[in-house]
């Protein structure tokens, strides 16, 4: 059966495939201190500008609960849209840390600098905010849950409230790629490494079997950053599986290749919805999107093509999510568009 | 140059590369719900025995984390050999839990049943045992840091101490198959499943890129399991990456087979140092062999092969370990021969 | 200056300090083992009917802390209202203990009920809800942060609405004898006991220098309780300082005498705001009250008597809190009236 | 019955008693806040010479977490005797706040300062020390869970092993009072000010019902320590409880007055178990003495007079501990002459 069901139901993209069997008898080094994480640290400093520090890790979970405990000073909690994914699908991993996410409005997904801002200042004006959590980090994804973008006039806006407030800006990028590739950026990754304190270019969802590289924009890795990795249970012992893997997604532009090719597969997609009439949830700019299924139609699709429930709309009604990927397939398309 | 630096040094076994290949463009669910990882599980199952519970984790110090946080009550600790590999070399990830790891003395790395029994029984009988960390687990790693076997006898007599207190027998297996394949081991796969109440079978360290099986024994998997394994930050999208490879590696006894060769290449190279007449710290039954060397000739051997340096033997020694694994040669232990 | 600031800002009940004086130099075991421990259980647990298990601990964010910590599982969160205490001014003392605290609506302080049902019933119909935190609890406060009152048709319905869904109810008392002693109050400390599974009657707030009574309702006490308490740094040598307290406050109904002396002084405070002409943010039936002041007259009255900030309520306006206690005089009253 | 069975079973010198009293009906702002707090404070100053930052916490367990977990970075643990009181009778107090204890032998209760030097030294020498938890803080108190007492000369040893490694030095003092009035203390306290970098002056068991008095005494105080405070759950609505027994202990000398009362009955102890032919397991310079009974006497005894169980000495012997206090009198001597 054909699957939309998420970004990550395939395997690696081919070139990763192939470069685990180039160097899979090299004798390397461990923890992530061997050649390929090396060049491809070295790779992802060159995409993103500047001299960042770049750290790989595994999984999405695992990067945002590591990036913002140790970040935060343990007075401190994250602010994060309502919907963010830290605050409502990672089985409470981030207070598991000791840290409370500190829900604001999500718009569509996103943030509002301005709320951030009032919010911000309301709490340092409280003569009581020694009770309370202090906010010490802003939590943003690119593309949001929703598959939505922030513009480049609002993350400059979300950046330059966090810093009147010294208070670092950090991005989930799980799909950043997707976000980068799509029609509707406005971005550069530099400009993202300009404009973040911290953020990570995601693997698992773009291509790799797993990984995430993150990327420290202002000289702000925390202090003994391996040892608390270590102390999270993250570090891999053969780190060459997430530097083989960034190194080879870092080479020849085969990152912004596989989401270009995933965004275009999603434009189709919208297409093909659009032309048989489905409603949209919401038109998503990036390779995620949200359709508003009868549940009869709901039944009838899901016993040809999987896909995944997302939210009820009303009693007759269902949102649904459809998204594409480096490996999605006109034929795939194709076969989609005959079952609809 | 050729190295003896660790088991982690090369990649993983070509049954496993050729196994993502082909099993890569087909859509899998996530999150470890894939027919490979059904598939692995089930081989998993009837090569121990029983009808344990078994979950796939991805790296040593996050299995022994997240065993051991979700096996104890919050009051509870850990008893481990003061070399134990939770005690000594994991940052603190079970303290980060927190758990106290209850330091007993090692014996060539292994716990004693008596006096782990001791312990035990003096704890309560404290009357003021209230005020102290209640033992809730005892930890034990087969082979031990140093290489070391218990025997069939030792492991009886730690199981039942435990059972007699009530308290479950975990198992570090990072080096398991290593283990078993010794001329030493005089335990089965079945047997370690029946003796201990929760044990994880290495993958990283036995032919894997990345993977542990935990397996547990008695009906005993902690409740929600999955959402715990979640809020560490340990749950990976695609779990395909780890039930893939473990259904590799229990296919064709391929785990047995690859852990017996890496055995062959470990005794071959004890005989090589015998024969040249070098002093062993520990004469290991297993992959790990323990060297004493003149500082002079240390210096002299690093410039040739790479080995690890263990600890200060005194002013002008020091014990070096030099690991075989599943992809070590009879070419490596030639070349080896030649520059000693 | 007269003081209206809240109600922990004068000692303890002459009584308290008549009995500390009274058993001094008698020498008593530690850590609430002596026998005016012994006897302030008794005596609650007579007040409160039923075989409830009674702990005493310091102070209400100490309290919460530990009886939510220990209640719930560790992949759990409470649930509690946006302004609950937990949530809103307790420095993230939950989160500090790995829970997340998920937030509800408050209508003037209170939980709704149906939509408590609702969430939970949604929460479980979600096939992904093994990647969030499941709710474990819910937290009310009873008068609320708004000295807002539960009836006893709202609080049964709770109490259904916790027991279909087997998550249990967990009413934080601070202020309870002021709910009690309310003439809006329709509850009895028995029909509160029996409404919930755990909650505590303050005793900083109604008379004593310190000290909390944990009530745990249904046999329910955590495993090791005293254990936990003193892992949370919480346990005292001295246990007699909260039992001489609460073995006073539980003789000849002084806690409850006290709480309506304080409920009286409320009503005439109340009479006069009203007489006077201001404006009531809320008319709460409890010892807080929540005026709304002209800034400049805000300015004036400050000079005079102390209150304290509460809230902005616009531009030209503020919302301030004028608490009674136990300790309320008619002379303080007097006073006031004069400088109004 | 009278009762040597610690230092905390009667309740608070008369004078604080006094004390609570006199100010109970001033009404006082809450979190210590208040003007007893700041004089006591002020006056702890004084004693200790130099600009100490000193802040009231309500116990010692309480106290000893706090103070380790917010001196503590995350990567860190703490030094300890393996006797010392965190090691071995807090319940994993310290643990629970994500930090291990790093044990080193204890010599009657004591730190070594070569062997803390060494273990400092060799921890950072190894090159995989960042898998392991760096060494943050060493903890000892004065006196020592077995009533002994540093010398200056080995103070001072400790403290410049600490200062060339550049980790802090905590003194544990919930018996300082005891340890600074023992005729063999060669200390003063400014001097241990001096010496250490943060330490505590014990009121629970020094005559007050409850309290602690921390000295960060080098401008080192964590950061919003009070909402670290909150956080933990240790901060009182009426500080004015630690505030007015902390500024009573410090009028006056009444804290050495009292102290040296309790070293004069240990003294008179001391003689009288000598005079009587007993055998002293440790013949301490503090309040407390360790005598070895047969168990037919011991059981004799306690019969007659409460003391405390120590631990085993062998199969027939039994260690128990005796202690003075502040409140212990002639007759409570007189007594136990006759019966002993």
């Amino acid at each position: 059966m054909i699957s939309f069901e998420s970004d990550y139901t395939t395997g690696a993209h081919q070139a990763i495939l192939e470069a685990f069997v180039k160097t899979n008898l090299e004798p390397l080094s461990g923890y992530g201190t061997d050649k390929y994480c090396e060049s491809a640290v070295a790779k992802i400093k060159a995409a993103c500008g500047g001299n960042p520090d770049v750290y790989f890790l595994t999984g999405g979970t695992q990067t945002n609960q590591i990036v913002i405990d140790t970040i935060l000073a343990p007075y401190e909690g994250v602010i994060s849209a309502v919907t963010g994914h830290v605050n409502a699908h990672e089985a409470g991993a981030i207070e598991y840390t000791g840290h409370k996410v500190i829900e604001l409005p999500g718009h569509a997904g996103k943030l509002d600098a301005g709320e951030v801002d009032a919010y911000i200042t309301t709490f340092f004006a409280d003569a009581n905010h020694e009770h309370m959590v202090f906010p010490g980090l802003v939590y943003i994804s690119y593309p949001t849950e929703y598959g939505t973008l922030y513009s480049k006039a609002e993350l400059t806006a979300l950046s330059e409230v966090c810093k009147k407030h010294g208070i670092p800006l950090y991005m989930d990028g799980a799909r950043l790629g997707y976000g980068l590739a799509s029609k509707e950026c406005d971005l550069t990754l530099p400009e993202i490494a300009s404009l973040t304190d911290v953020f990570y270019i995601g693997g698992t969802k773009v291509g790799a079997l797993c990984g995430e590289a993150v990327v420290f924009t202002k000289g702000n890795m925390p202090k003994h950053f391996a040892t608390r990795v270590k102390q999270h249970g993250a570090m891999l012992a053969k780190g060459r599986l997430l530097g083989v893997q960034f190194d080879t997604l870092f080479t020849d532009d085969l990152y912004m290749n596989i989401s270009r090719h995933a965004i275009d597969m999603a434009e189709k997609l919208k297409e093909l919805f659009t032309k048989k009439g489905y409603d949209f949830f919401l038109k998503s700019p990036t390779n995620q999107q949200f359709i508003i299924l009868e549940n009869a139609k709901l039944h009838e699709l899901s016993e040809k093509v999987r896909f995944s429930f997302w939210e009820k709309a009303d009693e007759n009604h269902t949102v649904v999510r459809f998204a594409t990927s480096w490996s999605t397939t006109d034929e795939d398309l194709k076969e989609l568009e005959e079952i609809m």
